[in-house]
């Protein structure tokens, strides 16, 4: 397989009580899904895990064995229950420092807030080792150490580092994603779906049921890195809803509430 | 330790490739940990895998075995890509049934809607031995096997499905949780809040920073088991707050469009 082909795939763990405890609805999940595929990376799993050093440690060291990439999301405040830094450090075997350009960051951010105190500087601690990814919100960095990543958990903020890091990462293909929508319940065209998915051998068909105004529709979603083979396969995918007179809706039906 | 002070765990795996693709945004994990709440079981920790056998496979074996209750959500629907019971039957070592009663609630279902056939027929398979979990809006019923639940992706669905089995579970203590919002920068206050926290051996306190406005604010969310240590945690938090000038709001402030 050339190299342009393989596959790179990222893993992403979600670090926090609030979000484990229904408080807080996680917001990160979608938006780094999004990003990585754009990178050409997929996201190959997710684990959200409590603010518990055991339950980190566990997830990094076996979420990084399997992947191109790590990313976490949460933890890295000047809290006391910010111990991401410490547990990542913990699961590679290395120690904590005070970067001095985070410690500069901080010390120009805080300089018109109230100067830099203990629980500020705890924001400029790194795995030993790491380098810093920018934050344009609030200064407290990110951290990248190797092909691992460590984020705020604020999205908006998450959303900044991820655009910091936009194009810097090696990925594949493109997986590429186009949209059929139809009022039909998605039981009425399971054969047709198989089959359609079988005859084009780069495709993946994902089916997405809901009910709006008490009519059962679906989206099914093509993927594939094959421009051709996918433009082939919604086709056929058309033709064959067409056979059944259920007119088909490109671009997908907005599930509206659901 | 007395039977009934010890916490109940449950994880939540999220099944299917449009949650890691970014596609659509998860809201069963909220869901299923607002009900685990009131239910007195802590979730403790959430996967999202892709619809492939062995990954499910996986997190079900490791994660069944560390909790008292086990969830899934995702994957139970008619199509090719409704992957969750056989993985659950692979990884529990039993075979795949259909389910009597659920065959019968199909075929009553589709009475007026086409008939049951082959597809729709896939929701009434089961791993042997389980039990239904009814599904007021649609008839494809959730499934239990012993402490553990499959239920199906679409969120509305979902909530019938947690509505049914209320009460049915046993729990510990619900965990109580109180919020008390402050404009301040949680780095002004991180002292206080590790120093109350210490004071009141069985609270937590979690402090979400947010942004609106311009102006830094943050919640802390402090949760026990204990309703008396829980109001003097709170009193203390506020009391401290006032020694800082910094006025707090009790149940939290809203940090509209974080």
């Amino acid at each position: 397989m050339a190299e342009s082909s393989r596959i790179y795939t990222a893993a992403l763990i979600v670090i926090g009580d609030e979000i484990l405890s229904g408080r807080t609805h996680d917001k990160n999940i979608a938006q780094v899904a999004s990003w990585l595929g754009i990178q050409g990376i997929r996201m190959s799993e997710v684990r959200v895990v409590p603010d518990v050093t055991e339950a980190i440690v566990e997830a990094v060291n076996t979420l990084r064995a399997r992947n191109d990439y790590l990313f976490t999301t949460g933890g890295i405040g000047p809290t006391h229950d910010d111990i991401t830094v410490d547990a990542v450090a913990e699961a590679l075997g290395v120690g904590v420092v005070v970067h001095p350009d985070a410690r500069a960051i901080l010390e120009g951010y805080y300089e018109t807030r109230g100067g830099l105190n203990e629980a500020r500087l705890r924001m400029a601690r790194v795995p030993d080792g790491a380098v810093l990814i920018p934050n344009r919100y609030t200064g407290a960095p990110g951290i990248r150490f190797g092909n691992i990543f460590l984020m705020a958990g604020v999205p908006q903020i998450t959303a900044g580092m991820l655009d910091a890091l936009s194009g810097t990462l090696e990925g594949g293909h493109q997986l590429l994603s186009e949209t059929v929508g139809c009022w039909v319940q998605e039981s009425e065209v399971a054969d047709l779906l198989r089959e359609t998915e079988k005859a084009h051998a780069s495709c993946q068909i994902g089916s997405y049921p809901f009910w709006r105004e008490g009519k059962s529709g679906a989206n099914f979603v093509i993927r594939s890195v094959d421009a051709e083979d996918l433009a082939a396969c919604i086709r056929a995918l058309i033709r064959g809803l067409e056979e059944m007179d259920r007119p088909s809706f490109p671009g997908g039906i907005e599930p509206s509430g659901s």
